[in-house]
C-alpha cells in the first residue's frame, strides 16, 4: 500500500531488461513511496532477454510480453491490467509504445527526451488519449526539494526581474570511444536522434532553466562539437540563449569534461537576488539578495525573506535525500494526479508540452550550429 | 517483488504511527529495493491511535494489532505471518517487544540504542531466539557506500596504524526548550534511559568510529553538560577516548550547536594515510596518503591505490544516494541474511553485541562524567 | 632592500591618489616582497590632489608632479630618478604616461587593459622603448601560484589535447545604477573604451585562459548585454570561442550576478585530463585525470603525477597567499628582468603583446555582438 | 613611508638568518604596509651566519651582530636606533632578547609562545620596560579580518550566551620522524619547552578561542600522545575545557593528521547563533542565528544582523587575503601603538599578558596529562 493506505497503482515496464540502468532507477523511484507495483513488462526487444528479465523480476508468466503493442492490447483488456506504464527504452523506441498506451487508456511515464525526431514528438502531442489517459515526462530533476524552491522563489518576485541564466550539465563518460549497453544508443543517430549530448542531458539543463525561472526561449545560438574521433554525435555542446523580456543564458552540456561526474549545476541571476543550485549536493542552494550576506538554504531547512518552498520532504534536513528521491517524488505525485488528487502538484510535473519544446531545443541548437550559429528561434524548427 | 525475484517478506511494525518520524524512514527503507511488505502493525501503545494509523497504512483489520505481545502471539501462528518485525518505539520500549519476537521465532529490526538500561541489553544478548531469528540493529549510518569503504581502507592496511580519531554528531534541534513528540520522549530519562544526546546520536558516532576503524576501546572520559534549563538529561558530550593499541579519539556531540543540522563527521588518522566523511555531502569522502595530494573518493566512482569496496551502490557516481538509501541497503542486506544469502554481508550489519556495547558506551561515559572525567572501561560499568 | 639584498628599484606612479583602489594595490605589491621604493608621483590628473596624494604618502615635494610628462621628463634627468613607473589610471590614459615613459628609457607597470582604444593598443606596441625599458602589464591573476602550475599542467601534456576550456567572471557590484569613483569611469566610453565588463574583467578571463593553455584563439561569437537602464556599456558578456586545433570554449562576464562577488573561474578539459580554479579560494585547484580520483591540489603542497610547478611560493601550504601576493609575483619577477636576471621567468609576466590581443579580444567581441553574434576573428578587428 | 606617509619605524630582528620560516614571514609582515624598515639583525646564533645573513638582507655591515646583547645595547644608544625589534627565534630564547630589549626602551614583537617555561613567562611580565616600551605577541591568527568580526559579534551578543566552543589545529608534517631545521628545535624540551604541538599549535589555537569568545578558562583535562617512535614531546593534544560561567569546549592539535596541512579551525556556540571559522580559506565565515538560515559571510563584504567588524581590510570582498595579510596587520597595528595612535586597536593585539596566559595554558595540559586527566586550573601551575 502506499503510505497514505491508497490502494498500488498496477504498473507495467517498457524496457528495463537486464542490464539497463534507467529502468531499474524507475522500479526503485516506483517502490519507494509504495505507490507502484510492477505487475507486468516488455523488458527487452528481444524475447529472450525480455523473457529472462521478467522472470528475473518475479513478474507472472503470462504478464512478460515481448512486444509493447501486445503488452498494451492484452493489459487493456485485463480487468488487473496495468494502470500506468512506463517506457525506458531509448528514444526512437519512445514514440511507438507512448501511443499505443495512451490510445489504449493507460497513463504513461516517458523517459526523456520525448523522441529521437520533432515530428514524432509533435505527433505524439497530437494523440488522443483514451479514457483521459495521463502523460509524465521523467525530467526527473524538476523533482529535487531544492529545485522546487528555487521555482517558487522566482515565482515569488523576490529575485525580481532575470536577467541571467547560466546552466550547465558536464560529464566525462564519453571521454573515450567507449562500447557498452549505454554508450552505444547514445551515440548513435538512429536510436537517439540528431543530438548527442544536446539529447542525452542537455535537455535535462534546458528543462531545469525553464522549470526555475519560467521564461520563454526567444532564440539560440550554439556551436555543437564532436571531439572523439568516429563519434557521430555531439558530445559537447556550447549555448547561448535568449529569453523573451530580455534575459540572456548560457548553457553548457559535456560528454567529455574529465573530472565531472554528473555536475548539472544552475544559476539564476535577477534585478534583486541571485541563487545557485548544483545536482551532486542537491540538498544545498545558495541564495543572496543583493547587498545581504549569501544563505545557504537547505532542503526542509530554514527559510528566510521567501516564500513556503512547494516540495516533497521526506525526512528532515541535514538528512540527505538523493537523485533516487527526486526521481521517485515524480512517480507519487504523478499518482496523484492518477488518482485525481493532481490539484496540488499542478504545473509541477514535466508534460508532454515540455517534451515537445524539448525536441524544439535539439533541432534548433542542431540547426543553428548547422548554420555557424546563427540565433534560430525554436518555433522555425521542423 | 525484489529486483532478484525473490517473494516480499511479510513485515511487521512496533510503533512507527500516525506522525512518527523514525518508523516511516524504516517503511520506506523496507520498500526501497523491494525486499519487504508491510503487512501487519502494533502502531502505537494507544489503542486507537494504533487502529486509525494500520488503516492510514492500509493493513488489514486482523493485522493491526494494539499490543505487541498479541501480534508475536498471533502472527507466529498464522501460515502468512510476518516474517521480520521492525521496533520502532522510544528506548525504554525496544527491550520487550524484541524479546517477544525473537522468543516467537521472528527476526527482528530494531531502532537503536538497543535499550533504555544496560542491564536491559545484557537481558536481551542472553535471549535463546527461537528458529533462529536474526536480529538487525540499525546503525543506519554504516549502510553508506562511502563508510563502508572507508572501513575497507582501513581494514586494508592502506592507512596503516591508526592513532587519532575524532567524530562528531552536532545537531541544533533542541537549542532551546522543545515540547513535540520527537523531543519529549528523547529528553525523559524514563523513556530514554540515562544518556540524552550520548544516547541518541553519541550513539551512532560512536558507533561509526568503531565500525570504520574496528579498535576495540579501552576507556572514556567524559564531560556530559546540560545547558537547557530544566532538561533532565544531557543535550552536549565532550568525550576523549583510548583505543587498545595506543589510538587516541575524541567524540563530541551535542543537540545544541547552533547552525549544525546534522553533522555527523568521522576523521581517522593513520601513520600512513588518513580519511574524512560527512553524513550531510555523504556521496564524498577524503582521503590522503601521507606525502601524496588530497584525493576526492566519489561514491561509486574511480577508485586509486586502496581496495575494492564492499558497498551497495545503486546509481552511478555523481548521481547521489542519501540517507533512505543507506538505511535500505541495512534493510535489503538483511534480507539477504533472511533468505540464507548473507554470508557476503558477514561482519557488515551492526549486531546485538554492538548493541549491548553501544549501552556500556553509554554508562562508562555518564559514569565518567559524574566522577569529573575518570577514564573509565566499557568493561566496569553497570 | 630586497629581501636578496639588492637594492630596491626606484618607482613612480601615475594615478592612485587618495581614494584609488588600484593604485593602492600597485603600492602593497611593490612593498611586498621588498623591490622597490615608491619615490614619485603624478598621482591624480587633479593638481591638488596630486599634491596633497603625494604628501600623504610622504613623497618629497620636489618629486610630486602635476602632469606625467613633467614626470617622465625630469626623472630621466635625475641621477636618483625613478627607474620604473606604475601606471594605474583609467584606461583612457594609459597610453600616453607608457609612451612617454617608455621613450624617456622608463620600465612601465601598465594596469589593464592596454589603452581604451585598439588604434592606442597597436601604436604603443610600436613605440620604440629607450635604453630597452621593459612592459608588464598587470593581468595580476596570472601571478597566482596555483595558476602557474595550471599552466605547467598543460604544458606538460599531462591533460593531452585541450578540448574545452569554460572560464567566466561574474561579479555583482554593478547590479544597480552605481555612481563612485570606480563605477564612473568604468561605465563611461569616454574613459573605458568600447567595453565596459569586457574591458574591465573580460580580458582578466580571457588572459587567463589564454594564458593557461596556450590556445590560439581563431574566434568569438559574442552576446553582450547592459540590463541597468542607462548603462552605455555592457554589463554581461556572453561569449563562445573557437581555439586553434579545435578546442573550444566559453566566457561568461558579469558585473550583475547577485551573490558573486570577484568569481573568476577557470575549467580547463584535455583528452586525459581536467583542471578547475577558483580565484576566491585560490590555494586550492582540482586536477582530475580520466579514471582517477579527484585531486585536490594545494598552493605549495604534494604533487602527483605532474611537473614541477614554476611558482612563486612565499609560505608553506595550508597558509594561505592571496590576491596581494599574486600582485606581488608579477612586480618581483619584473624586478627580476629590470635587474637583468629575469630568464626563469621568461614567457610568465603578462607583456604589451598580451595587451594588444586582449584590445583585439574586447573589440572583435563588441564587432561579434553587434553583428548579432557572427564567429569574428581577432585579427580582423579594427 | 607607511601609507599615512608616517616615516617608517626602524626594525632590527633577533634570529630569521637564512633557512629560517618565521623570520621572513616578519620580514614580509614588517614591509607590506610600508610602516617598518628593518635595519639591523642579529639573525643568527653562530656569528658567521649571522654575518651573511644580514649580508644577504642588505644591512649595514655596523649594523650586523653576532648577539642581541650587543645589539641591544649598541642600537639604544645611536641616534637612528632601531625603534623596535622582532625576536623570532625558537622558545627557549625569547625570554632573554625580550627582557634586554625592553630593558634597553626598544619596543618587542615576539614570536609565541611567549617562552620555553612558565619561570620565564612570569619573570619577562615582571620586567619594567624602559621608556615605555611596547610588547606584541605574534598570534598571527588573531589578524585575520573575520577572526576581528566574530570577536564583534560575540561581544554584541547576537550569540548570546556562549555555550560551547570547538577549537582544533590539526597538521600532518611531523607524521613520521623528521630532521631539518624546522623539526628539530620544535621537538626538543630543551628549546620548546615541556609542550611539543601544544605550545607550537595548541596555543595558537587556545589563544584563538579566548580572542574570539573572551571566555575566562577555569580548567583543562588534557590527554597528550607521542605518536612518533623517538619523539619527546607531544605531537597529539586531546583537551576538554570548561569556562567560568558553564561553557564547555574541545581543543585538539596534532601534527600527525595525515592529510590536514594547517587546519586551524574554530566553531563557537551560544544560546542564539553559531559561528565556524577555519583559517585554510580564511575570507569566509559562517554564521547561523538559530532557525535562521546559513550564512556565509565574506571579509569585507556584506553583514546582516550583527555589528560593524573592527577589522583591517585592504581590498574589497572577492579578493582573497592570506596568512601574510593577517601577520602585517599586527604589524602596522602594532605601528600605531608605536606611534601613540594605538586607542582604536586598544584590546586587540596579543599582550605579554596573554603570553603568560599561553604558558599556563601549556603547563596546565601537561600536568593533566600526566595525572591521568585530572582537570587542571590554569592558576594553580608552576
Amino acid at each position: 500500500m502506499a503510505e497514505n493506505g491508497a490502494p498500488r497503482i498496477r504498473l507495467g515496464m517498457v524496457g528495463g531488461g537486464t542490464g539497463a540502468f534507467i529502468g531499474y532507477v524507475h522500479r526503485i523511484a516506483a517502490r519507494l513511496d509504495g505507490d507502484y507495483e510492477l505487475v507486468a513488462g516488455a523488458l527487452s526487444s528481444r524475447p529472450a532477454v525480455a523473457r529472462e528479465s521478467g522472470r528475473n523480476l518475479g513478474l507472472a508468466e503470462d504478464r512478460i510480453y515481448t512486444s509493447y503493442e501486445e503488452m498494451a492490447a492484452r493489459e487493456s483488456q485485463r480487468k488487473d491490467g496495468i494502470q500506468a506504464v512506463a517506457i525506458v527504452t531509448p528514444n526512437h523506441m519512445h514514440y511507438g509504445p507512448a501511443r499505443a498506451f495512451l490510445e489504449a487508456g493507460i497513463h504513461v511515464i516517458c523517459d526523456k527526451p520525448l523522441t529521437s525526431t520533432l515530428a514524432d514528438a509533435r505527433a505524439l502531442a497530437a494523440v488522443k488519449p483514451k479514457r483521459g489517459a495521463k502523460f509524465l515526462l521523467t525530467h526527473n530533476y524538476t523533482g529535487y526539494p531544492l529545485v522546487r524552491q528555487a521555482r517558487e522563489l522566482v515565482r515569488s518576485g523576490v529575485l525580481g526581474k532575470i536577467r541571467v541564466v547560466q546552466v550547465e550539465y558536464p560529464q566525462d563518460w564519453l571521454t573515450n570511444v567507449v562500447h557498452n549497453k549505454q554508450a552505444d544508443w547514445r551515440t548513435d543517430p538512429e536510436r537517439s536522434g540528431a543530438g548527442g549530448a544536446i539529447g542525452d542531458i542537455g535537455t535535462h539543463a534546458y528543462n531545469l532553466a525553464r522549470f526555475v525561472t519560467g521564461l520563454t526561449t526567444e532564440a539560440v545560438s550554439a556551436d555543437l562539437a564532436s571531439f572523439v574521433k568516429g563519434r557521430k554525435l555531439d558530445d559537447n555542446v556550447h549555448i547561448m540563449l535568449r529569453f523573451q523580456g530580455g534575459a540572456r543564458g548560457m548553457l553548457w552540456a559535456s560528454q567529455v569534461a574529465v573530472g565531472c561526474e554528473n555536475g548539472l549545476q544552475l544559476r539564476v541571476y535577477g534585478e534583486k537576488a541571485g541563487l545557485e543550485w548544483r545536482q551532486d549536493n542537491p540538498n544545498y542552494m545558495w541564495f543572496t539578495e543583493f547587498g545581504k550576506p549569501k544563505q545557504l538554504l537547505t532542503r526542509g531547512g530554514a527559510i528566510s525573506g521567501g516564500p513556503a518552498p512547494a516540495m516533497h520532504v521526506r525526512i528532515p534536513s541535514g538528512h540527505p535525500e538523493g537523485y533516487l528521491e527526486a526521481f521517485a517524488t515524480l512517480y507519487s505525485q504523478f499518482a496523484q494526479v492518477i488518482r485525481g488528487e493532481g490539484r496540488a502538484v499542478a504545473g509541477l510535473l514535466p508534460s508532454l508540452a515540455d517534451g515537445v519544446e524539448g525536441m524544439e531545443f535539439i533541432m534548433a541548437a542542431v540547426e543553428s550550429s548547422r548554420n555557424d550559429g546563427r540565433w534560430t528561434r525554436l518555433s522555425d524548427v521542423n
